[in-house]
């Protein structure tokens, strides 16, 4: 899944930890899927009250997950004792949201001291199909001594 | 606020209905502003469920209404039939996501009959001060047919 | 290097034809590169009236090629009579553009009636080294009747 | 025009001295318009070499002089010794590229020691109307030591 080395043993507490921190994440009942290094799955199980007005996840769920998966595919790069902010980002959304759950694959594209370029790709699934819904270009950056 | 002439009288009663029919609006609690034609804000009151690690809305919360005030700006445009979906959009995140409520501020940068562009910015309000969080250019389509 | 249908035979010949009537094009020096139904590459090989203060190509050039090359990797899938038109796109130049020339590897991420979603990737290239130097998601609009 | 102090009383002796050592710059033929702490203006006249199939401002000229305009819009504002770099940006392209002359006028959104936060819109300019041409967000990236 992943070509890159982490700085931090424990990459993989310190993700699941700082994912278990967000009441976002929680309220939209957002479970971690698979992880590597550089390499963050979200996983966003459907639910009504998550939907637009035609019964899809609504654009704003696909976003977060996709922004989520991302910040935590750079986050786990990251030397221990630094956190992730989102700085921008840029999302096409290709179909409407639908399927039983949705995946945002998070990966990083270019990670950096400062700035860590991510891109992130959100899927449909149902049990005979998978549906291509978004993709996107982040930018995150890097603040030392921010808990996350 | 406005120098757009609607081509649907009814255009508030119709973006109205719009918002109220998104669960994902009222789960969040989403309230409507300001509404003029090609200008809409919403408003979201602060609750600890919408918070990421730091307290502070979460990036998601800050997307989804500056996306929907787009969204809603470019439909409040639209002949009567037409439903709206945005196609792609881009957000710098300014400031943390503090304040008593947000408030996103959706305008139409350049109407059009198939492509709406449009521009979203989001503050946080307090008492005391208000804080820039986000800015954010916007692609609406515009689907006729599509009951909105 | 593609999984798509040409709707249009000659559809090379037309891409062809197109990129040898833009002006810009010719003035940069840009060069094609391999091509495929929803995949085209364009080259710029180094020349110093392109670079900015440092010496290297001007992230308006790579900027450029990598526009033009997912526009003509839209092109490629439009019926004939169509043209394409750039809505807009975004860009992150990950790396100083090194290199004797530049590729840009425009691709089509999804094919649509009215928008067709594109993304390209630009090298710098060296006998001995290959820099990602740029990443970009790109929305293009086909018009009917517009004469490319 | 700005609201902006500049942190270098030099600061516009920098800028010209810097669009001038940027070969492309020359190349494209760019004039340097109104300055001001945080806001740049850049001016492109028309020719022939620069243009698209249909005659107009080629897109990537259009796009060039955004970002040039709202990188020196940052540049204002650094301390001497700091260079600029553009790490991404995104651009909606919303009328053709007709006029005499382009201008970009670019502006600070929010400053900030690492990333600077611009917006950049394109006119193009005839005797006897302005279109607006494009409109971008674009993020700079202040590096110290880099010899601008």
């Amino acid at each position: 899944m992943s070509a890159f080395e982490p700085r931090d043993a424990d990459w993989e507490a310190r993700v699941r930890a700082s994912i278990a921190r967000q009441a976002f994440m929680n309220s939209l009942g957002v479970e971690v899927g698979d992880l590597a290094p550089g390499a963050v799955d979200l996983v966003l199980p459907f639910r009504p009250d998550l939907t637009q007005q035609h019964g899809f996840f609504h654009a704003g769920t696909t976003t977060t997950i996709a922004d989520s998966a991302a910040g935590y595919a750079a986050l786990s790069l990251y030397p221990k004792g630094s956190g992730v902010l989102t700085t921008e980002f840029k999302i096409n959304l290709l179909n409407p949201g639908r399927g039983e759950r949705l995946v945002a694959r998070g990966r990083v594209v270019k990670p950096g001291r400062t700035l860590t370029i991510c891109k992130a790709d959100v899927f449909g699934i149902d049990d005979d199909r998978e549906t291509h819904v978004a993709t996107g270009l982040f930018s995150m950056i890097s603040l030392e001594g921010l808990d996350d």
